[in-house]
């Protein structure tokens, strides 16, 4: 790992030539993200390998985590460490290239659905209390959008069901800022490995994070 | 019974070992919760059976309770102890284990569902008033939501019924907490109890209730 | 007629022993709400019958008027009355059982309605003044709610609307709470002769009455 | 013409004894309402015809007048006395009655399309300006009212339509008041003559009104 | 040319015998304002007909600008001065007899429809910025207004289009009132010759304008 | 290059005579807008031809751009210069002509399009955040808009949603005024030459462009 430094911005995509190198090593940093922020967080899925193969327009890169048994329930504390999951790819970029892409619309949308969830469903949110909040329906036949009626609660409670969205996105936007900050040896380093393997699994993640224990 | 504390939290999640255990455990706590709070109750329905036996995604567990005689009107005072048997398991868990899941989203949607229509169609609300207000309207025909009009009522009266579903919900949550943090120990041994047994009839719940009157 | 008090609350629920002779209690003091607050407005429709006779879920009891000839037209005084007969079985749980039930809905439902339109059809709200309010349309070919545009009318004449017709049927609540604690004497004979003989008819309802003028 | 009196309320109701009887002599000042307004503005058509005979329940009783040639432009001088014909019958009630009744409604909101028409379409209101505004529309297959997108203009315009339209009504409420407290003498004897004869024509109407030229 | 008078309201309506003539009247005056507002702006299409033959109920009278060549694009200052054209009907209504009618109601949809095209879609608007705000959409297979999601923009963007719609309109309302102001001797006689020859071409139009350039 | 003025406004429409000829010079200094801007911004897709002969209704000329390389990562960066080439031809004939056309509305459409993206799907708003917002759906079978139901998000939301579209676009045209005020000379040069040729290729656009450097 030849570059030691953390907190600063490297402008590594200056000295790539052409666009598609530097989508590649966009795309790097974004897995890289989302995998160390999984493995910094103790009610995350362990990931199982990841890959910045392109498998068509959808995914340039995947990071896959595999849950160590089958779930029904989930606990606060865990959807709280999934949106941080969600967010490590976007905030690798921002570190890394003090640019963003649109590679990141899927994580942002998951992770609003997951928030929106969190505060309207599962009566996770001090602010609006135990009340659940109807959920935009779809119909049963098509996969289309229904038409419905006005809408159940009130402006107000619509005002602070955002606000509460937008303090969970960004109470985790700081979380995984701190971590990828603290550990940008070891997001450089598999950003790195990810670019020269293009596929990096469980056993050579161990590997290459051992040693930045010591961050 | 072994621990006889009350009001302070018992980790006691952090002893088990695999996740299906841990989830088992807020199974048993949550059933437990509800159990005890219909047993709170005057005008609950007692309780006939207890059982954490999954049955498919829907349900990890349930409380059934057996209606006495038929009934055709509820009093007011009936559908506030119902309310709190809704919070009884949600309660449980914060008691418990200091987190929540989303194990209580069923509860909580029920709980809102009957706030609602104490507001909005029985006139239960001093500051609604003795006015009904229409609720959202299905088809006939098919189980989908049918497009309908504008909401009948105005902006600043939405609010007001969410504002009074938030505080009959608030209110039913303090009175939840006071009775399950009163009565941790019989709640815990209840909890024991199922995780052993798995299913907990009338017979049982009273022999284990009994010892503890003295709460 | 043994009991001889008005305004207080008698809780002569408690003295019955099953849920179901508590419900029809709750039933016979509601109908004899509806028939003396009928009897006591001038421009009432007469009572004809009165029956607890479960037909149904829909109805536990009924009050029968008789509207004395065809009518097309009618004044706001006699629209005010017939609120006023609305809320009488209402009130009269209020004031005997210190509880209210569900059984009050339709009543709630019928009284909301007739009051919108008196300020939205009828120009009889001097607040809203002489123009007229769209309603919920509904489809000439089938039983549903239309889909429909927007609200032809502002949000804050939404409120003013609602505002009225609160105001209308919290007038009412006064009026009637008025009548049935000034005539507390005759609601307890002809509740607890509506528990013996299930119906009364209309000669039996005057002979009732009949010496209760002097109240 | 017996009564001299104007602006005072003759209880006449009071001396009838049947309800169709005061249903009757409702109708009839109500339909001298429309007709002495009709005759007191120089912009709206003569009257050629008053009838109190029921046609079914939608006219109990109906004031005809005969436009004396083809119109295709309406100026708002005409419409002005238009609105103040529809209020005619409501206000007789007013002044005669000390009661108001349905019998208004179609007068009602006919009064209320036209002001809104000559806000929203005629660019007849100050206020607004000479903008129009789109209206509610109407499937051009079904007679229904078709779903709709989301109003074309904002809240505070529809708040600035509401309050010109009431205060169109409110204006013409004072005028007619005006017209009906200066003209009481006609005013009764039309109705009398109404609730003899049942019919009034042209001639009559004529003869009826001449000697209270001195009004 | 007989009167010579401006700025003055000639009730020459009044001097009329019957309806018809008065509505012809009207028609020649409203024709006359369109026609002289279009020869009075720089950017207007020249009037090559004006005619008050009626041609059905949709139009009683037609003021007919050729454009001198095919255009595909339209600059604001062109845009303004249709404007102007627009309003040139009802302007000479007010400032002739004091009155308006009914007549305008198209020339007001198509200024209002120009107004907002120019602010939503055309980006000329300051206030509003270089953002376009979507128009209400209509289905390719009917010629019905389509039911739509909810609207696009904020309530307050909606407030900012209604003002900058009033805006541009009451302007314009000022420029031509200023105009046929000015130029009423020639109002005044385009219309006579109207209400004598019921066509006028743009010869007679050219020699009837062309002893006025001394106003 | 025989004029050398910048940031001066060169009457140039003045001195042609027919509207077409006028037209022609509208879109060809429209079009020498894009391109300049998007030769202007390091991000951009360089231009590899202009042309102002007409393409039906829809299009009266054009710019084509052609990307180095297959991409489908956008960086915020590039976006933004994309914003900038959008407002090239509007901001061109402010510039040039102190007046503004029609023919900037599909320009305005794609980049308030771009900016709503960036903001709603993207979290490239700092004052929105990371949270995604609901787009207008489409049916997959026909191509309309589809009856929705209410908005996801509150009216506060919508507002700043607006004021974050309004804002990236007074900036880009901010930036944009500056580039082509500071490369006027380029820009009458460029609209020369497509008046000349009508068709612009990347040979020649480079010639035109090389001795400008100096700028």
């Amino acid at each position: 790992m030849p570059f030691a430094l953390s907190g600063t911005r490297v402008p590594s995509a200056s000295v790539t030539d052409s666009g598609a190198e530097r989508e590649k090593e966009t795309v790097a940093y974004h897995e890289a993200g989302h995998a160390l922020v999984a493995e910094s967080r103790p009610h995350a899925d362990r990931v199982s390998k990841i890959s910045i193969i392109p498998r068509g327009v959808a995914a340039l890169g995947y990071t896959q985590q595999l849950p160590t048994e089958d779930r029904y329930l989930l606990k606060k504390t865990e959807l709280l460490d999934r949106l941080d999951v969600f967010l490590g790819g976007r905030v690798a970029e921002e570190l890394v290239f003090g640019d963003i892409s649109t590679g990141a619309r899927d994580d942002l949308q998951r992770a609003t659905d997951l928030a929106r969830h969190m505060i309207t469903q599962y009566g996770m949110s001090e602010h609006l209390g135990l009340g659940t909040f109807e959920e935009p329906r779809t119909s049963p036949f098509l996969n289309i959008p229904m038409a419905q009626g006005p809408r159940e609660y009130s402006e107000r409670t619509a005002q602070a069901i955002d606000e509460e969205i937008g303090k969970l996105l960004a109470d985790a936007h700081q979380r995984v800022t701190g971590t990828l900050t603290d550990r940008r040896v070891s997001l450089d380093a598999l950003a790195k490995l990810l670019l020269e393997k293009e596929v990096v699994d469980r056993t050579t993640l161990d590997r290459l994070l051992a040693p930045t224990h010591a961050e």
